[in-house]
């Protein structure tokens, strides 16, 4: 498959059916999940703050794991070494497991797994990987996804914008920074992955309004600023608040922030249009820096060493 | 107070004696807080994994919040605009709440407070906004400070490491990275919004293992590579798997880090030595830019101006 195909595949990928089963026996929620697999966990904590939820991002489990945790183990090829070694970890806890994978290693070890389809790349699976975790929560509705799907069809249809933001970062050699709103942090970090997987280029991610306690000192007078390429998270309405901080702090500190907005009214379709238009941005830097988007091969020669030297 | 001063007193602030309440009957825990203040709350969440923590860097609380949980609202001025409604929020659900804060309307707001030493920039009263989390939950004993304030006395009395570092980042107008290692995220968090306040650059911060996921993509062939300046924060004994993937990460992605190592054997000890050492290093490196280190003025014009849009 294109990498392409596997973009604009989104669109299809925000129908499947699977959901995770959700027990009613639950005190908080921990999801562990790494790189293009643990932003599924992300994304659904901008969805659900019914119960605390708490990411897992490396080997260790939180000590309050126990028969009250629901966890949910992330992994789209199923071999993710930290993860694997963190769902056992729960599972001597006596956690309620259940996982979202292709299959491999997690589903043999979690019998609850939701199999999704194969044959992505990870993090271009992200609509497999997210949905089971919110349809099994009930955070999304069937008018959500159909007006969701439109504005995706719609999105692919004329993509010169997405080209023309590439373009400007390609020709400044720039870096991208992605500014989150409330709500899109969890995409504004997707973002950042997506330039450092897609288009093998450096990034960061933060978020208003902690941003304005720290990254704005940097941005009056830091030393390159006109190296880095500024990126805004928006949707309509956007609360007066975060908007006076976006207009007040590029009118302080001088410099521009392109805005892109997620679309629609409802989170679902706001976040995955953004996480769309992130992708695109991402995959034609990659083609302008003449890469391979879909190239991860450090990645797996680090895998390859990593396990050699055990 | 000289900014040098302020740094410096760290080795007194962690013998603050301050501790907040912990009532017994709480699930969960929700720590408001921003910028320097919120730093407080990223520490802790390394120290204790007994119950769910959550923090929040906004205006929003989470839905679960409720008579449960303990609410602790950090702010070291006490009129932190995003904090005090947080806390009103919290109040209107039921939250156990406390505060830490030198005053302001957080102390007029939350009877429970906290009151800490005034006169610092509420980044480097760091030790006073971390205490008493720490020590109302119990979480590092007398030895184990009385070796911290030790150590902070020894990394006092030669600091050419630290003013090396700067020169190199200076010299080269280069952008810092922080990677953390586990138990450590917060530190290089803290090290990146030192930067940014401090010495007004541009900085980010991510940890392993989750940047093998990512960044490392872009570590290895991205433009501008040799404009940022790496660092990782270590430690003794480093997990072999974090150690390995340094090395591995180095030796694939032909890139230097500066490994820069808390000192001692308790997280107490480690963490607040590795603190200090990145307040050295954006110290300096203030002064070879010849910035005011205290200087905030574009956020006191943020918030002044904010103010005036409402």
């Amino acid at each position: 498959m294109e990498y392409i195909e596997e973009i604009t595949s989104l669109k299809e990928q925000i129908s499947f059916r699977g959901m995770i089963d959700v027990p009613s026996a639950i005190d908080n929620i921990v999801i562990a999940g790494m790189g293009g697999s643990g932003i599924a966990g992300r994304i659904f904590k901008e969805f659900y703050t019914k119960k605390p939820v708490t990411l897992v991002r490396s080997y260790d489990i939180p000590e309050f794991v126990g028969p009250k945790t629901l966890f949910v183990a992330i992994s789209y090829s199923g071999n993710t070494e930290e993860t694997l070694l963190a769902t056992k970890k729960a599972r001597e806890k006596g956690a309620q497991i259940t996982a979202i994978s292709t299959g491999g290693k997690l589903a043999e070890l979690v019998k609850d797994t939701v199999i999704v389809p194969d044959g992505y790349q990870p993090r271009s699976a992200v609509g497999y990987l997210t949905i089971p975790l919110l349809s099994g929560f009930e955070l999304f509705n069937e008018p959500e996804l159909d007006v969701a799907k439109k504005l995706l069809i719609n999105s692919d249809v004329n993509v010169n914008p997405y080209k023309k933001f590439a373009d400007e970062i390609f020709s400044g050699s720039k870096i991208p920074v992605i500014f989150g709103t409330p709500g899109f942090d969890s995409v504004a970090y997707r973002w950042k992955t997506q330039f450092n997987e897609n288009a093998k280029v450096l990034a960061y991610s933060t978020s208003f309004p902690e941003l304005n306690h720290n990254d704005t000192m940097a941005l009056e007078n830091t030393y390159r600023k006109d190296e880095f390429y500024f990126f805004v998270l928006t949707h309509k309405p956007l609360e007066k608040e975060i908007a006076d901080r976006i207009r007040i702090t590029s009118k302080l500190c001088k410099f521009e922030m392109k805005e892109v907005e997620g679309e629609g009214t409802s989170l679902f379709s706001k976040v995955f249009t953004l996480i769309h238009k992130g992708d695109y941005i991402s995959y034609f830097l990659a083609q302008k820096r003449g890469v391979d988007p879909r190239n991860v091969a450090v990645i797996e020669n680090l895998k390859n060493e990593l396990r050699k030297s055990k």
